[in-house]
């Protein structure tokens, strides 16, 4: 079977210099936990100094608060049937949520417990959100959540998960940019409410330097990147903290090919486009380091996932790995996704 | 959250369609339980007369010999490193394994009890398998399969599986025809062993009339079928037994755009191209059907999910969707790939 190896390591490095940059930008970091879904990873950030989470569910909010935090902002437009759980969970902790539209804050009437609600603003992703050329919008919202009552604006969330698309550089600077002028544009619009501006996906704040404006980051993915960050420039390979341990199951000279176990139930299938080939993962040659001895050297081998199927992976070109490897072997893989690898893995061998 | 729900006689419809034509051919009947990986829905194959099944990885086998299943097929080339699980199996059920090289077999020695085995052959799919054409590499396989003992050759084993990838109906007739011809050919080859002969994907199950040669039929898709199903001709949008029940989390009238509680993390990355764009999921309207009023009429409404992130769904070009759907109301989609969307939902609603 197909196991996850997280280099703890890596991972905390990770988590030590988001934190830093935050605390030397003035910024709060509220981790976002939709990446890792790990109680215990999650519980690696307090040393770093954070008290306060993301979370994509009103479910996943409930696991962390079982685990012991009591701030988290759930970041996905909050779905009305989940009142009835949302309003357990604010007995005891800060749940905070996401509005973008007045119906929902209308649906709420009767919460016991006070609220806290951001409005999800749209900077051009194009997903979610109120546009931001649209701050009428925001008066509505904040109409019907003062009419409904326990809910509290607290200020504005973004997420410019477009960055997830720029081809270059250039186009990364150009969506911070305008995400941090149209924020700024909300906070003085709304300035009366003393709003809080909460934005930064992972190649944001990764990358960026000038988060004027912005009080709170919430990036996500850092705390393992990717293969999808490391082409967006966000990371270096040597920052990826899992590889996904796969068996070699088949050897096929004639196709120059090997088969490894490790499939779409495994990797995802998630695909970067690359030099007009599909990569669902990058073989890494292992080195030996880590404590058990399990470590990886990041360099590119230029062997690569070239498809999966349900439980398969296939390597096209596999060159001389084809007389270097026999059946029964395990290869490592850097995954493209590790949000949705994590997902599908579940669980995580720590080295 | 979004839910599975699940059609009890679709799907009970669907293993009844398909074993009455197995007998109807002479043909025995193994379905792949990768599909829905589900005790119970496994068990009401045996009313059906099912009573040996095909897995994907020697973790399922284990799983199914707990719910009573005693003949499996482990439908993906061996991994050695699973040796001792495999022997602890074999100690109370008939396990069959896959090869492809001389290697795996090889690897092998040190089993207690007899295990099956079959050759899987490639006819064109390009994944695993021996090629069609060289079947002296059969032999390797036999010799080394009888120096290590304990190992019972008995047949051939065939996913043609770029029937996926077919565009018509007559590519798919070209590769069901060569798929037969090599496998004819394989058995007489072998003629002496008297070799039976397994094939069989979802499609020229479902599809073709001919199966001369073939012995056994080991389909699995068929039991929910999908969207890819349907467009590949194999089954019509009312055999579809599954559909993912997803809340609507946001209205964007500006975008012409509707975002549900429903992405990858559901319905995978799986995409459908279907003239130009990108299909995620299709929406089908609630009927009222089905014993909890919860069926779903599964004539196209023309409204697709075109995008998924991590959690959302976005249906772009949503039309007059927008007017008569509220924030929080439920929406039912057939997945692309009922797999892959099984797999990661886990739970099923029977309705």
């Amino acid at each position: 079977m197909p196991t996850l190896l997280l280099d703890r390591q890596k991972c905390l490095r990770n988590m030590e210099r988001m934190a830093a940059k935050a605390a030397g930008k003035g910024l709060s970091l509220r981790p976002h936990f939709k990446t890792h879904q790990s109680e215990n990873i999650g519980n690696w950030f307090r040393e770093f100094g954070v008290s306060k989470i993301t979370v994509s569910s009103v479910e996943m909010a409930a696991r962390f608060t079982g685990a012991g935090w009591d701030d988290i902002l759930v970041a996905f437009p909050f779905n009305p049937q989940e009142a009835g759980l949302l309003d357990s969970l604010t007995r005891r902790c800060r749940i905070s949520l996401l509005f973008d539209n007045p119906e929902t804050p209308a649906s709420l009437k009767g919460l016991t417990n006070s609220v806290d609600f951001y409005v999800d603003v749209d900077t051009g992703y194009g997903r979610t959100g109120v546009p931001s050329s649209q701050p009428g919008m925001v008066e509505g919202i904040l109409k019907s959540a003062g009419k409904t009552g326990n809910l509290e604006f607290r200020g504005f969330y973004c997420h410019a998960g477009h960055s997830y698309r720029a081809k270059e550089r250039q186009e990364l600077d150009a969506i911070h940019r305008k995400a941090l002028d149209d924020l700024q544009g909300m906070k003085a619009l709304f300035g009366h409410f003393d709003p809080v501006v909460l934005y930064g996906d992972t190649p944001g704040c990764s990358i960026q330097e000038d988060f004027s404006g912005i009080d709170e980051i919430t990036p996500g993915n850092f705390v393992f990147y990717d293969l999808m960050q490391v082409a967006l420039g966000s990371c270096k390979p040597e920052d990826v903290a899992i590889v996904l341990k796969c068996p070699v199951t088949g050897k096929y000279p004639q196709l120059d090919q090997l088969v490894i176990h490790g499939g779409a139930v495994h990797f995802s299938k998630e695909a970067l486009e690359t030099g007009g080939r599909k990569v669902f993962g990058q073989l890494v040659e292992p080195s030996g380091e880590g404590s058990s001895g399990e470590g990886w050297n990041p360099s590119n081998s230029g062997v690569f996932i070239s498809e999966v199927s349900q439980e398969h992976g296939i390597i096209r070109d596999a060159g001389d790995l084809l007389q270097r490897t026999s059946i029964g072997d395990n290869l490592l893989f850097l995954p493209v996704h590790s949000c949705l690898a994590a997902n599908l893995m579940k669980e995580y061998c720590v080295i």
